[in-house]
């Protein structure tokens, strides 16, 4: 019934958000940037009570939803930022030179402009910041899309309290009623729905491999395929390299045994595949890791079905020929929980085995043991397409594997030296995303301020009187933005 | 047999090319640009035959393949000038904050990579400036992607001689083997096993909308889907406004018979619709544009397939309900020749019947008749995606009408106010793509710098050491490129 209702109100949704995208799409960035700052205050206000609501619907604890609410307003006001500068619209300027030989040049402009109502889903793992107010509806209603979320069952309340604060900022600050929707319904038939309605101009999402793959799917099936930005999964594989191992066995083992367990392993980023050569110093880093991995706490997990799809992941892992058990948590975890576990796998047996580079979501990483450099590039050549990938080593060794990073960037959007996969800095220059599963579409990132680059379009403006130009392109640069003018950038 | 050749060579030319990569990706910017340089010295070099060859096969006239040259050495020499002054890599910098609270910010710079080797398919109506040496490759190339273009079967000989050039210019000026492939084969086979081979990263196609969209769904059936960029078709509606008809009718008449038969009406840009509304104005422009197509001769098309394909389109566009001859080129045409042709329809008529907004390749325009502004705000919403519309009418009209521009800024890549869409400018402020069907993907443009940005993805390092990470990030910006650091353009 209520799926029902989903289903019938989608077509009043999108219609309703065309409509207001074809007067939102013209705010300016002043006016943008207001609604975005009053959707931060509004998130702001909403007190303990969000946090509370989030916690008693996820499982994560108050402390780590207080750092995903600040993120939240953070990328708000980060996007308010973007658009009142301006310059983000890549305006580039050609003037026309009416005696050219032997056809004259016309005047050409060009900026960027909105690609239309854009639909997000909200991840189960980020019930803040990667969920109703998100990256994905910041960045899109940033560019000048109207955003439709889908809120994700397993925090419907929070999600609904998030929507309702959005509703109240658009109010406030004047927005086109229609700028923001919330619709519920746990079927696929709501998402499907979605994405092949006809006004649909771009759709986010960030969840399984399998959740993913579908959407884009179903976008592929329109008359008019539309971009589909779905992060998916990744296993970031970190690489240890074997003279710094040897020499720093204890401290990376405590760090990676951090990253592993961090947020019950619940992270996109999580390093699920670490990869070294055999030796005394991978006997020794393994000894000090299972020693950190033992005293882990299993944690309860976000809702009982990824705590299932752990379990039950983990075991098949484990199964495999080849793979044994190096640590798990002491502590007995129960039905909901997930309790941390490192096992150990013969790169032969991984090379052989493609089950075994798959994504195990929860606190597990599988250590991929090399007899040789060779057996190495083997492996770094069978990676999948990943969100990251980490090398341990110091500044000379790693010198002497420089065709193992240069392989790695074609592998994954964000590679790090010394350093763990967690943790995602939202900046300018974070790149989040990687080549297909970890994301449908490599070219753009979910996280910092080029997140909005996934719902632009260039659209050149030729002949145009100055009066007619939008602001961004007229003679005078009313608005003081960076333009790239007959090959030169100025201001 | 010579298919079975081609097919079983693919698999050898795309490992060729991806060895190719991992090095050709790391040259600096001055090195590839010699070789694009090289690249439009060779071809100039080729003289005349390079022409006559040309004008053989496509029955295209030696003065206009004067101009594609001149173009296709220009587009090399521009993606020259861009990689060598190397600010394309869009780098940011984001410096560590070591004792940020309540976590330390780690160092974060990103810059664009280029996405692997890049398949090419030439054009039939640019057997120069599309196509082997076309703007997709000189792109590709540019971003540090090699090349595996197709050879249009339409211009063989024509591209085997680029393909020469090509490669005599990769031997000159020292890069890898397998940086440049030329491969023949008619079948469709041979375009998806190209499409669907796992080291092909990216796809570019200049033709119709049945080849483009199988090349897309040819992608979309891999394990991992990879970009296509096909430019399919467009009907480059041209609105006239009723009082500067009135006005101009004479003037816009000339002007646009000029831009139908145009080479034949054998552009992507050629204005294949005009909209209009009725009164004395129009039946003015009509007879005005009647006498100007009746004096246009018919002209011998690129190739039978394509004459053909003319004839028989036009003949199913003409019998359709409501479509009246207005005017015909009063010269008889030959089986291979496309006459030029000009019809009316009434929007209730256009509106009715999808066929009618389907493109007819060649020297043919569709006049669409409007009772009032209604029917013309109803004709704008039914249009499909276009490369271009064109706006007719003085700005004091113009003005008039802004929710038509605003509307037509969501159907069509590039708008144009009194001027005719056909003529394609190369520079920086040009977008050559639009929204579906006229192209797969709007967000890019196949003419200009920035149609680079198809072949490249960003790729961030995090707390990399200084000496590991590529020239564009190092801290003394060696290459004096505009960088975006903490947030502020410097050079």
């Amino acid at each position: 019934m209520a799926q029902d209702n989903a289903l019938s109100a989608i077509d009043e949704v999108l219609n309703a958000s065309y409509v207001a995208f074809l007067s939102y799409k013209n705010l300016d960035g002043k006016k943008k940037g207001a609604f975005l700052r009053a959707i931060a205050d509004e998130i702001d206000q909403l007190g303990d009570t969000l946090l509370t609501t989030a916690s008693a619907e996820t499982n994560l604890p108050v402390a780590r939803l207080q750092g995903e609410r600040a993120r939240t307003t953070g990328h708000c006001r980060m996007f308010a930022a973007l658009v009142e500068e301006g310059s983000w619209v890549e305006a580039r300027v050609d003037h026309a030179v009416p005696d050219r030989t032997p056809l004259p040049k016309p005047d050409i402009r060009k900026m960027m402009v909105p690609v239309g109502p854009v639909v997000v889903f909200g991840a189960s793992n980020f019930p803040l910041a990667y969920s109703t107010a998100g990256g994905d509806t910041a960045s899109a209603l940033a560019a000048g899309c109207p955003v439709i979320v889908k809120g994700h069952p397993a925090h419907a309340a929070t999600s609904q309290m998030v929507a309702d604060a959005i509703l109240r900022a658009a109010k406030k600050t004047g927005m086109p009623s229609g700028v923001f929707a919330h619709v519920d319904g746990t079927s696929f038939e709501v998402g499907k729905a979605l994405v092949q309605h006809p006004l649909t101009a771009a759709v986010g999402f960030t969840g399984s491999f399998s959740g993913g793959k579908a959407l884009l799917d179903y976008s592929n099936q329109r008359p008019n395929p539309i971009p589909v930005f779905s992060e998916m999964g990744s296993t970031n594989p970190v690489f240890l390299l074997p003279e710094s191992l040897a020499k720093n066995y204890r401290d990376t083992a405590s760090k990676l045994a951090a990253s592993i367990t961090q947020g019950v392993g619940q992270f996109c980023t999580n390093p699920g595949l670490m990869v070294a050569m055999e030796g005394q110093g991978l006997d020794d880093f393994v000894s000090a890791l299972s020693e950190e991995i033992t005293k882990c706490l299993p944690g309860t997990m976000l809702h009982p079905g990824i705590a299932s799809s752990y379990h039950s992941k983990l075991e098949k892992a484990l199964a495999q020929k080849g793979v044994q058990v190096e640590a798990r948590s002491s502590a007995t975890a129960t039905t909901h929980q997930g309790a941390p576990h490192v096992a150990s796998v013969p790169a032969s047996e991984f090379l052989r085995n493609p089950l075994l580079a798959e994504e195990v979501f929860g606190p597990f990483s599988l250590l991929i043991r090399c007899k040789d450099k060779n057996e190495l590039h083997a492996v770094v050549n069978a990676l999948h397409g990943q969100l990251t990938c980490t090398v341990i080593g110091e500044e000379q060794e790693v010198k002497n594997y420089l065709n193992v990073v240069n392989m790695l960037v074609e592998k994954a959007g964000r590679i790090i030296i010394n350093g763990v996969p967690t943790g995602v800095e939202v900046c300018a220059a974070m790149q989040h995303g990687g080549p297909f599963p970890a994301t449908t579409d490599a070219r753009f990132s979910s996280v910092g301020i080029d997140a909005i680059n996934r719902f632009i379009r260039p659209v050149a403006f030729q002949n145009f009187p100055d009066a007619l130009l939008p602001d961004e392109l007229k003679e005078s640069n009313p608005l003081h933005i960076w333009r790239l003018v007959d090959g030169a950038w100025t201001r």
